[in-house]
Formats: structure tokens, C-alpha cells, sequence
């Protein structure tokens, strides 16, 4: 695997490999690498010739500044992991090979962002799209592979492709869990052991919820605010949502002949976590 | 020269070119086209293995309705045109084609926006960063020529690749004139005989404050007042702006030491015409 931190670097790579006609796919990921990811890479792996993995942590679409800070950092031990999976090249720029101080647009998702994540991360999803428009503009590849523990995410970036004609197509993979069923985060790490063990209550709750929605679809605000007063009696500090929306354009749900899904957001610990799970 | 008017068209054949290591050059046009684009094209032929023209009255891009509905349309002569010219694939596709009704963002330029066409014309500019970003990500050139009599475009076109990373290389043009002066456009064909002998006055005066700023420095402003009511005793009907501006940021000129050009704005016939001239 090599090891790239420049625009031209990765450029210059790339274009070898593409005037060979090899496939190439693209993880974005900011870093603090944990399985979740790894199945992505193995996903690229499986389905191109060329698995391409960025470490960015990407300031524009942080909310919170401590969030920012605190995010875990630990190169070195994700570029070994990313090596074990097969990748063939790591793309790690420093912040400034990235964002110039002088950048004179605005690039902003006006549907799909008003609710979920949206709502109270202010500026979120405007960081989301700038990032993947960039990286995929620098890395130009032919597939990209994103999780769907950020569902809303995907569903932006799938829009952003399709409203901007990125010629890349998305892959969106299954939420990766813990044993416990915790959705795997590079935020788990800043939680307690104990919290570990009760943010498992998430994924309990998710599987809750779809059993009692699918027995009663007409009762299905009242199961949620059931559980949502559940959670808070159970020492979750906040929620940010916990709500059944459609998985195309995520609008709340009013009759169950659309796909749709649970969503969650909540704060345990002062550590933010979300999860989602199909009906 | 093949005719294309779908996005997956154009696509398919320029993947063929490009397995075969072919560079490509790419020059977005809104028809009607003239010797100034046909400039653009020669320039292409000249430097590129593939030449692509699009021609798309981009909606996006029109402050004035009415502005819009009277651009002239062309196609069948744009189409012999290029053929002369040496072009090998015309884009040519549909409204539909290029604009979904749901488009979900919104790309703001945010600076170099704030002068010149981009006062007058509120949202002009962004429907051009809008529909070069998308044209680019359709036909992927590694060269695209914009001709300078847009000379703002170019500035914002370049700071747009520059910020977004996009792998194209951008060449612009010098503008191509009439005998007489008058920049060539295809608002032209919306005047009057007498009034496109009038408009030359724009050319000349550009070069009479050109040789007066040359010669005084220092009365800078008095001079381009003098024009400015000069060319509204003659008959002009509106001036948008007659301003002395740096070429990098665009911003009005305070010292001669950096490079700097007059641009001009002016209407006659109710049509707006613009020109610029490096000092």
C-alpha cells in the first residue's frame, strides 16, 4: 500500500492506474479506523481493481469545534489496518493541501437535510457535500463505498451525484455492530465501558420498536414516544430523534407502502450516537 | 462530427476515446455561435486529440426572463459550424436532460461576485459555477476554453476548478472582435444596423482610456467619468459599469503595479453588452 498526501501525488498514481483500465473504488473516511470501515475496504476490495482510502478529517462538517477536537486520531495504526484489507493507496493530506484559506464558494444540500442529522447540526451536510465533491474530484473513481449508519449521508452524497453528475457510482454498506449490537463508531471510543454496555440499549430498542410497528403499524407515534421516554429513564442524556422515516427521501412516514426505516440519535456520556434500521 | 444529446451518449464515447489515451478538449458554448467561439474551438483543435463543444442555453444563468427567451437558438447552423471548425463531438441535450425538478443544492460563488456582471445580474454566476460544474463532471476534458470578453466568468470558472479540485485545465481566449471593435457575442444579432455601428464606440473608448490612463495615472477616475457621460450623450442607454479592475481578484484598482484591465458594461437597444481590455 502506498502511503499518498498530496493532491498531485494520489493524481498522478490514479491516472497510471486508470490508463490501464483498472477500476478504481474510493472509501472516504476521517481515520480512527474501526470494522465498520474494514468492510468497506474489503466491499472496494471484492468489486474493483484499485481500492482507494482518504483520511480527512474534515473541519467543515463538524457543528461542535470540541467534537472537532476530540475526534480520535491514530494514523499509523489505520494505515496498518487499511494494509491488512488490501488497500493499494491511503490518501492522508494535511488540512491545508485541502481547504485554502481563500475559498470562494458555497456548496449547499437545500432538501434531504432539514430533519435527521440536519436539524441540529447546523452546516453538517454543506461540509459532507464540499468534502466528497473534492475527494471524489481529486480521486475520480468509478465506485464509492459509504455506510449506512449515516443513512442520511448517503442519501445526500447519492443526490449530490446525481444532481452534479459525478460519473461515480455509490455503494452504500450494511451498519457493522458490535456483539452487544452497538453500531460501530469511531466515537465509541470516547465512551466508558459501562456506557458501552448500555449504548447497546440503541440496537435493543431499534429491534424493539420494528416488532411492536410491525404488530401495530396505526400505534406507531405512541411506540416511539414510549421508547423515547424509555431511553431518558434509562440515563441517555438527550435525544436528538427517534423517528420513522421513509429511506428515499426521508420524509416521516404515514402509511407503511413506502420503504422505511427507525432513526435514532442520542447523547450518552456527551458523546452523540445514531443508528438506523430498516422496517 | 458526431451529434450527442444525452448524458450516457456523450459518456460512452468519450470513454472510448480516453482508453485510448486521448486528451481532450472541451468548449461550453450557449449557441448562437459566432467567430469568437469558433476561435475557441480552432484553439482546441490546435492543442487536443478530441474536441468537444456543448450548446445549452443554461436557464440558470439568466437574471432576465425575457433576456433568456430572446437568446437567439441557432442549432442547425451552430451545427455546420462546428463541423468546419474541426470538432468532433457535438453536446447538444434537452433542458431535461441537464436540470431534474428536484435538484436538492444550492453552489454559491462568494467572492469575486460582487462587481462587475455580478451586481447588475443577481444569481448569474451561479448558474454558470452551477452548469460548468456539471458539464465538466459530464465530459471530464482535460482542457476546457472559455473566451475572456467574459472575463468575470473565466476569474470565477478558475477559482471553481481551483476550489473544488477539478482536473481540468483552463485556457481563456483573447476576446475576437467586429472590423469595427465591437466584441463579438450573440446578443449582437439582437441590434439594429445603425446601433451596431454605434456600439464600436465601446472599443474606442476602451482604447481612449487605455492611452488617457497611460498617459495620467493619477485621473484615473476623472477619465472613466468623462466616457461614462460621453457614451450617454451618444446614445447609450444604461451604463452597468465602467471600472478600472485588478485581473486576479477583481478588485477596482487603487495602484498601477498590479495587472489590470477596464471592463465595460452598457446597454443599447435594450441589449447589454459588455467588453474588457487589459490596460
Amino acid at each position: 500500500m502506498l502511503l499518498t498526501q498530496t493532491i498531485s501525488q494520489i493524481r498522478a498514481q490514479l491516472k497510471k492506474e486508470k490508463s490501464q483500465g483498472k477500476k478504481i473504488a474510493f472509501v472516504p473516511t476521517m481515520g480512527a479506523l474501526h470494522e465498520g470501515h474494514l468492510a468497506l475496504v474489503k466491499k472496494a476490495r471484492e468489486i474493483a481493481d484499485v481500492v482507494v482510502v482518504s483520511i480527512f478529517v474534515n473541519k467543515t462538517q463538524f457543528d461542535d469545534l470540541a467534537d472537532y477536537q476530540k475526534y480520535p486520531k491514530q494514523v499509523e495504526q489505520d494505515l496498518e489496518l487499511l494494509k491488512n484489507c488490501g488497500a493499494n493507496y491511503a490518501f492522508v493530506p494535511e488540512s491545508s493541501e485541502i481547504f485554502a484559506d481563500d475559498f470562494a464558494f458555497k456548496l449547499l444540500p437545500i432538501k434531504l437535510t432539514d430533519c435527521l442529522c440536519g436539524s441540529p447540526r447546523i452546516g453538517h451536510f454543506d461540509g459532507v457535500a464540499l468534502i466528497v465533491s473534492k475527494l471524489f474530484n481529486i480521486v475520480k473513481p468509478d465506485i464509492a463505498i459509504f455506510g449506512e449508519k449515516d443513512f442520511q449521508q448517503v442519501a445526500i452524497i447519492r443526490k449530490l451525484v446525481e444532481d452534479f453528475n459525478f460519473d461515480v457510482e455509490i455503494i452504500s454498506h450494511e451498519i457493522i455492530r458490535e456483539k452487544s449490537g452497538l453500531a460501530m463508531s469511531s466515537r465509541n471510543q470516547r465512551l466508558s465501558e459501562g456506557s458501552k454496555i448500555k449504548a447497546s440499549e440503541i440496537f435493543k430498542t431499534l429491534l424493539e420498536i420494528k416488532a411492536e410497528v410491525k404488530n401495530s403499524p396505526d400505534q406507531c407515534e405512541a411506540i416511539l414516544q414510549k421508547h423515547r421516554e424509555k431511553l431518558l429513564q434509562n440515563g441517555f442524556e438527550k435525544i436528538d430523534y427517534l423517528e420513522i422515516r421513509e429511506e428515499k427521501n426521508l420524509e416521516l412516514v404515514t402509511n407503511f407502502k413506502t420503504v422505511a426505516r427507525i432513526f435514532i440519535a442520542v447523547y450518552l456520556d456527551g458523546v452523540r450516537l445514531i443508528d438506523n434500521m430498516p422496517l
